[in-house]
């Protein structure tokens, strides 16, 4: 599907405030791709419906992750917002015909990141982290750093969202913390 | 093995400082089990050798796990200090004679935590954590918490390590993580 269809589709399918991150999303993450060599539809599909299942309610999260065959470990069971990426996936290739998957798994994992992640993997994370209407502590220095070293911007990405998870005494997702031991041990 | 006993062994295979420390852990350890309802004799066990292999050199803690059987896990491999209480807990059985399970798993755990702790486990974890000699911000808030909810402390003190962790850039043990979303699920 054309980017500018799926923008058509998506902007149906969330709020009005989800669709402009999207759009930031896309914008970002079409630019690294062309920075770090990874291909730019791929990048801009990903991104359109990496949080097409963000909106849905908690509920209704649950129960599409078991029609979808799903399984949700006790960290999803538990911070249900976790799924969407997952279910989120699973709406890309039932419902937009999305086949790649490369382009499934980067919407799989934009949220927890995980092991070895791939190049686009690593894009759709980074710029759901640093587009223009992100707003945190230290997203500047995020911005900068994405375009210099995506691996360690990987890092400090997910450092950051653990500090805001420890802060508010939510459970960490192992995955998240496997993806930066990998990294680390990995990168120089 | 009695407690006078095991000190005179212990105080010879460790520096003056390890010792004072393991010192103030068994104190610690002991007032934890009387109030918690645990074994004061496996406490006191389990302290005095939970850093039997703490001033081991890397290399020959490397050495030791595979002579010993401990398989090292990947991050354990990038930072050999976390192998310390499995290398400790098979110490412990070998030169200590050790038999008791529940004694080894609170040596085994006593830095990483895990899934599931006993409340012996528990002590031991955070005992070594807030025994007198300790000073790091925050560790008298530590204390306070440990004497009126372990778990809490436990929770508490596995966030405190993480922050070190994160500032210093180090690998995560999953485990710690997996014994933080463990305490923060099952308990209210």
């Amino acid at each position: 599907m054309e980017i500018e269809d799926l923008k058509h589709q998506v902007r149906l399918s969330m709020s009005e405030k989800r669709y402009k991150h999207t759009i930031g999303v896309l914008e970002t993450a079409v630019r690294l791709a062309g920075l770090y060599g990874a291909d730019r539809e791929k990048a801009g599909t990903a991104a359109m419906l990496h949080d097409i299942a963000r909106d849905v309610d908690t509920g209704e999260l649950l129960r599409l992750s078991e029609t979808f065959g799903v399984n949700a470990d006790e960290i999803e069971k538990a911070v249900p917002d976790l799924l969407h990426g997952k279910v989120g996936a699973a709406i890309a290739r039932k419902q937009f015909m999305v086949e790649n998957d490369e382009v499934l798994n980067a919407i799989r994992f934009h949220t927890t990141g995980r092991r070895g992640m791939t190049v686009l993997e690593k894009i759709i994370f980074i710029a759901d982290m640093i587009e223009p209407g992100r707003d945190f502590p230290g997203v500047k220095d995020l911005r900068d750093l994405a375009l210099i070293d995506l691996d360690r911007a990987i890092v400090a990405g997910i450092e950051s969202t653990l500090r805001y998870v420890l802060d508010r005494g939510l459970p960490i997702h192992p995955v998240s913390i496997e993806a930066r031991n990998f990294l680390l041990l990995t990168t120089s």
